[in-house]
């Protein structure tokens, strides 16, 4: 490869520049299993420490793209367009982000994830639609793209195999949490999806990986960083994860909520989110000029009822209960439900969002580890948000669950993770910065 | 462990101070077996830019260790002195010193490497004596410092196996030039044969592996600190390595030059460089008040034949050759000679010290891999060292080689090494530091 691996790690630990091809054949030699895992956990932590400049971060995501099958959707009008979510708690935006999309004439070809930890995942929540089914062949997922305008399918192993064995390796080895290895491994498998432009939402907060507008800017500037190595279209708008965005956590209390809003309504928080974030899809995808041009089109395909027949539409395709759309009782309900009631009055100040995400994994909403397994059921409805006055004994949150004893450990969490003070709490944006590539 | 290594790693890589005692649980467990070299290679990289305080340093040499048998000389009477070296180009101060500081009471239970790369090593040097046996059992190395009152071995199985196998991962991982993992690495070693006290030579300039005196410092230092925290008395002596040490390089001449130094002939620079580190470890033995003293002491045993007769009965005693002491045609001798001369005139005003320990090793003189064979016969007599004045056409080396395409471009390397000037250049000292617990 040019340079021994010895050599890339030395380069790499001193600080100098490597060149992208060198690093290319490093990840391609590793996926191949021609260099061992101790010498790529050396390397992954001199990274950790001395980061990587555009271009090798360019070589390191291609290299990684190219370790599995890379999809050509160029025979499909129009550019295709992907929304990523860094993750966070009640973030169902792609339910309704996609089908809003669809319906304006975007093709979105998306592979989500599942939850893991506090957050949840897309790929939970349309499983709790019964018979939706997420594992696709590459065959399907080209024609529904083509088809339908969209499809939503789970990571496969033909997809960047090498971010798949890099990360196993991250996570054992304390190199997860590292800005450049975050952003490659998300940007290797969104650019698999053969996609022309990429929005993202960096989610910054207590709910969110991102904890500070400093860090959740620096992981928007370097995926967008990637996508001008690879040619690719990337923009991220920041968004609050201070709180659960929308009033629902749990998986098919969330679907509700995302046909609601495709219906015209729900909670604004949820709804201002998603329209910001598809408007500059519509906009990436050269349907509108402007995101006030894209949020009119948005806007018509609520109110004809186009995005919720999409919706309709995709989840027939996949396998889905069509008429859960119209009927939510045909999706899984809770038994029981129990209310939490404010200990004291005064306005809410503050939400531990990462804790009533936990509080969630303990209901059996998420997962506490990859095998857990989940209650599609189950979560929470969430009455009153940030700056809501409340009464002493007024109920705050709604757990819906299945019996059992977890019910009192998780009411006692989501207390502990709701603040209630004397002064209504100072308001903040919702859409915190937009990123575009000249910024 | 009390931590997971996961913890343990990420701790050292965010800067946070660890127990020692979890660092020797790591070691222990690395050793056994239970901790992959993928996770010990993270953590080596994070040591490489995190380094390690005293007492984790402390924790970490100390389970190196204990990995091993730790010789107990304790029934030996006298305090039991070492040396060691940090490696140069022609430095056989080992095979004088020992002998020498034996015949004045000390015991010096010394356990030495072979060359690699660019330095020598006592185990070769010694090997060239005809017969010269390294590969002792414990049982005739403890007999042999009782009643020979040294003995000159190679390092064994039994001694810090940690070591042994963190080394190998160091060298393909990019973290070997790392002063507390090198300091910790000697120490380690030095500590299991049974010492009292150790008198460290840091060799610093252009044929030592420390360029810096500023490095050198640092790691005297490093290695002083393990040896307060293991109780054991450490001091160092930084010295000159900006040229060879006495006037040859190769295996019998440098035994050769170090028996005629005992004879009381010999170098200047290679004489004083072994008598002060001798004086040090007479004064660490409690032979001798000071420095001073010992100085007196030593040339007593080279007056009177004392210490020269000590080298003759240890080689007797490690089955080599002992009138190889009085008739050096018994050592190895190379069929030919070829002369370098001066290509100009001037004063020599630098010599490239790993240049010439280099063109030792094309020579044969020396091994570019563990496994590489030499030839004991062959090397270079230095007519004429720093500061000398010389004419155009004046011989300035003895190649010392049995013939072979590899002569010519050894004389290449030699002449560049070389330099001369029309200026004769500064005069350095010899012993440039003396560092103490204290200092």
């Amino acid at each position: 490869m040019g340079v021994t691996p010895y050599e890339l790690i030395k380069s790499k630990r001193d600080g100098l520049e490597v060149a992208p091809a060198q690093l290319s054949d490093f990840i391609a030699a590793y996926t191949r299993g021609d260099v061992p895992d101790y010498q790529m956990s050396a390397l992954l932590m001199a990274i950790y420490f001395r980061g990587f400049t555009a271009p090798e971060l360019g070589g390191w995501t291609r290299a990684m793209l190219n370790s599995g099958e890379v999809m050509d959707l160029s025979a499909i009008p129009g550019r295709k367009v992907d929304k990523h979510s860094t993750g966070g708690v009640g973030d169902k935006v792609s339910l309704s982000l996609a089908p809003l999309a669809a319906a304006c004439g975007v093709p979105v070809p998306m592979i989500s994830g599942r939850g893991l930890g506090h957050t949840g995942g897309t790929l939970d929540k349309l499983e709790s639609i019964p018979g939706f089914r997420v594992d696709l062949s590459i065959e399907d997922y080209r024609r529904l793209v083509r088809d339908v305008g969209m499809c939503l399918i789970g990571q496969t192993s033909w997809l960047a195999p090498a971010d798949k064995k890099l990360y196993a390796l991250r996570d054992v080895t304390a190199t997860v949490d590292c800005i450049p290895l975050i952003a490659s491994s998300i940007m290797s498998k969104k650019l698999a999806e053969g996609i022309d432009a990429l929005v993202l939402d960096v989610k910054v907060g207590s709910g969110a990986f991102m904890k500070t507008v400093e860090n959740a800017r620096t992981l928007a500037r370097t995926m967008i960083g990637i996508g001008r190595e690879m040619g690719r279209d990337v923009l991220a708008l920041i968004t609050d994860m201070e709180q659960p965005l929308g009033n629902t956590v749990g998986n098919s209390l969330e679907v509700i909520e995302a046909v609601e809003m495709l219906k015209g309504r729900g909670p604004e928080d949820y709804r201002e989110v998603t329209l910001a974030l598809t408007a500059e899809m519509l906009v990436a995808g050269h349907v509108a000029a402007t995101p006030e041009e894209a949020r009119r089109k948005l806007q018509a395909v609520i109110d004809d009822g186009s995005a919720v027949a999409r919706f309709q539409q995709i989840i027939e395709a996949q396998g889905g209960d069509p008429k859960a759309i119209e009927d939510y009782s045909r999706l899984p309900t809770a038994k029981h439900v129990h209310e939490v009631k404010a200990p004291q009055g005064g306005f809410i100040s503050a939400i531990d969002t990462e804790g009533v995400g936990l509080a969630g994994v303990t209901l059996g909403a998420g997962r506490e580890r990859t095998d857990s397994v989940i209650d599609p059921a189950v979560g929470f409805t969430l009455l009153v948000k940030e700056g809501a006055k409340v009464e002493a004994g007024q109920p705050i949150v709604r757990i819906h669950h299945n019996g059992g004893p977890a019910v009192e450990a998780v009411e006692a969490r989501l207390l502990k993770a709701y603040r209630i003070e004397e002064a209504p709490p100072k308001q903040r944006p919702l859409i915190i910065e937009r990123i575009t590539s000249e910024s």
